[in-house]
């Protein structure tokens, strides 16, 4: 497909500045621009790209002015960021959705398959399992016995969800996820450890979306929550009996271990660790690999391992380089003692 | 299914303290708790939650004296925790299991198929694979050439066990897991890294399980082996010719490096690193997030990035927080050993 | 198979000292070894060994000097690492190899199987796609519309390959490996967070290999580019628009947030954790659980959370477990100073 800036412009309640005939088939990034594609410019630490980029039409926000002649097209919008998400979103929607059931499926009689669906070959649907509409499942999914999955969700290839889970409207799971897998809770005994039944099941809210090969484990009675909006990235790790609050992002490798509680509109960087059985309040930013062992409340901003706030965190790091120094400086203070006191005695 | 306290009270050799006809038909947590659920108080942190809560029947350890009236039934145990274990494991195994061999799976024509089993939809178990008695394989699990599995095994959806490993009995793996994928091993040449062929294979031996997505990767040579009892948690790495010793357990995402020798009866928080080609002893506790890059005797408690014991670092951590204020304090005194120099030398 | 000592020896171009004709059926560990099977020496922390191992063939560098009598029959050789590994490769070649296309697999009309290859019970290949020859796609292996698959390339067991991902020839992927899941990117709104669709890709060149359970996420726009010879471990997670160069090799579960760049030839080890945003020159080797903060040039050793330079690191270290003696210290001055004061003033 091909459109012209004008097109685009008008989509976007734009404003043209240059070729309004030019056209481009594709996206790309300003510092790879190439003939026939659309470029945004929305970090200030690009701005130099504009000035050298092939791209046929760069989008920009409307307060930006050139210091120099531009070769692109120049599309003025209110928000170029947004503006460029809406046109990904729109690229993305003109690729055809799959749908109907393949061959080479596993579904129990128990089940009603809805009338808007896509199952691909080798899913597995087992007994009790409720669909919601519009459901696409993947090749080589399986679903467990009596899971409910709400309208629109996407389950793609080789997800995993275990008996009982419930998974929210429009959620999205990527591949290889495991949702439900048994919490890791073992009694100590004196020939060994013994096993916890884990009898809870994982319950996810609407618009949740899971990154590939995340696991999140059961409860052991009751539920793991993920509220409405959480978004998690890859490789993470939700213990059970974990709560998750609404609208929550948290980045890949990040770790929450039992029974711990996360508030609402957090931002955990990756590598993160959640100590076990703490309350993690709304509105709290934690920095990549950062530790955190206790409860901590709403509006904080952490880092390190321990985590403390991050501006002592950076006072910490400045320090911490300084050490060597420090210690010389006492050695010599204690010399120059020492003189003094050989000064004052004689 | 429904049982009185009464009947509860029975199997757990406890004593009811209310009504014995008073029934429940689910398991709940105290702070949670609803009419016709059963809850346990074990940990001291949540006694206040018994005054309050709505579960119809309370499991408390017999040293417990109530400070207020409680509205809930009590059932009076040796052990509150042990007990509520017991129980969750009556309600794991009311669940019906599955049997047989369903449709769509590949079953090389070597293979025996014991008398007691289950085999999902969509597995593949290859040549020469031997299958002990009462084993449960799930849909999309792969078993790779000559893998012998032991009895009363449960490998969950989608885990992949490569050529020549041994799973021993009553070993428990969960979805998503990869069993002897190749070890890390790559020698430097001056046009790249050429692959070092990786020909040994991974033992598990009885009473091991493994959460979702775990990877263990087989020796270069001989066996990465992990020991009877052992517990690993979800997202673990292991790497080649590991060895991990008898009823270790080990939290989410930690990782072992290649040649390493883990003692029994540890004890590894989450996101613990342990360096290569070193040796953990016996009874060693790791904390979370911690580096251990050098070998460890029995009986440690460590903690740290490197790793020290666990009171060192805890002063560590204090001292680091001291960090800004000690350089004051030494600025100060470098002031006032300058204003003692004058006055003497005056 | 069994070869007689001479025979290796004449392969490796090597000289046998003891019986040329003893022969061997298997490889083994030095510190392991067994009758009938062939150990090597490479690391003198391991040479000890070779005046007890049982082990009936040994191989060592042609330098190699026993210092007491040696049971077992040494083959001596340039190189014993490059040697034993040039066997193990041999031993590796000679499990058969399987071909074919097994029953219930999911091949689209569109897809051109080539002459030579294996394709497993219950692969998934989608629409468009282009498979090189001598590709070996195992069972439950899923590949997304039109990625495009190079020469000798092998999918293990469940791989999941996105649309229009690319994989070049010759590469390795493990089981459970998920390339091309969407990149974690959500635009924050009053409402939640808004998804970003992800259009672009993931190009692995040739000859890369990577562990299990890894994940590499498409590109926002453009690729996520894995250059050739990378070689990744298990549980990795590389994040959309990274691009990592040519022979760089990282161990396992170490992240890259979005958009950075990675050089040539850089060793990470395991657990690492690298910003987004940012560039990582050539030559770089980063210690197990780092942190890296911003961009790094070339030929820099970096260690610690935020990493520092490796020397640095060491000496922060050793100055760190000295805090508590640095802070009595200071205090032990403080006092005397205020000693020598009142001295002074009196």
């Amino acid at each position: 497909m091909e459109f012209s800036a004008q097109q685009i412009a008008d989509f976007l309640q734009g404003k043209v500045e240059g070729n309004p005939n030019i056209t481009v088939n594709n996206v790309s990034k300003i510092e790879e621009g190439a003939p026939s594609t659309l470029s945004f410019l929305a970090n200030p630490k690009y701005t130099h790209y504009i000035y050298t980029t092939k791209s046929s039409i760069v989008l920009v926000n409307d307060d930006f002015i050139a210091e120099r002649p531009i070769n692109a097209t120049l599309i003025k919008v209110k928000d170029a960021y947004k503006s460029i998400a809406m046109l990904l979103n729109l690229v993305a929607q003109a690729t055809p959705k799959r749908s109907g059931t393949e061959q080479n499926v596993y579904i129990d009689n128990s089940v009603e398959v809805p009338a808007e669906h896509y199952i691909g070959a080798f899913a597995y649907i087992s007994k009790g399992v409720k669909l919601g509409n519009n459901v696409s499942i993947y090749p080589q999914v399986y679903i467990g016995d009596n899971v409910k999955i709400g309208n629109n969700v996407t389950l793609y290839p080789g997800v995993k969800i275990y008996h009982n889970c419930v998974i929210g409207n429009n959620c999205t799971i990527h591949a290889g996820c495991v949702i439900g897998g048994d919490g890791f809770g073992f009694a100590p005994t004196e020939t060994g450890y013994q096993k916890i039944a884990q009898i809870g099941n994982v319950v996810l809210e609407d618009n949740v979306e899971i990154g590939s090969n995340t696991t999140i484990d059961r409860a052991t009675m009751g539920s793991t929550i993920i509220r409405q909006g959480v978004k998690l990235d890859n490789l993470i790790q939700i213990a059970h009996n974990v709560e998750i609050g609404k609208d929550t992002v948290i980045a890949a490798q990040t770790g929450i271990a039992g029974s711990s509680k996360v508030g609402e509109r957090c931002m955990f960087g990756g590598q993160v660790g959640i100590a076990g059985h703490i309350n993690i309040g709304s509105h709290v930013n934690i920095g990549a690999q950062s530790g955190i062992p206790n409860s901590v409340g709403d509006n904080h901003s952490l880092m390190g391992y321990p985590a403390v706030n991050g501006k002592d965190f950076a006072r910490q790091v400045v320090y911490l380089k300084q050490l060597p120094d420090l210690n010389k400086e006492v050695k010599e203070l204690k010399k120059q003692i020492e003189l003094l006191k050989n000064n004052i005695t004689k």
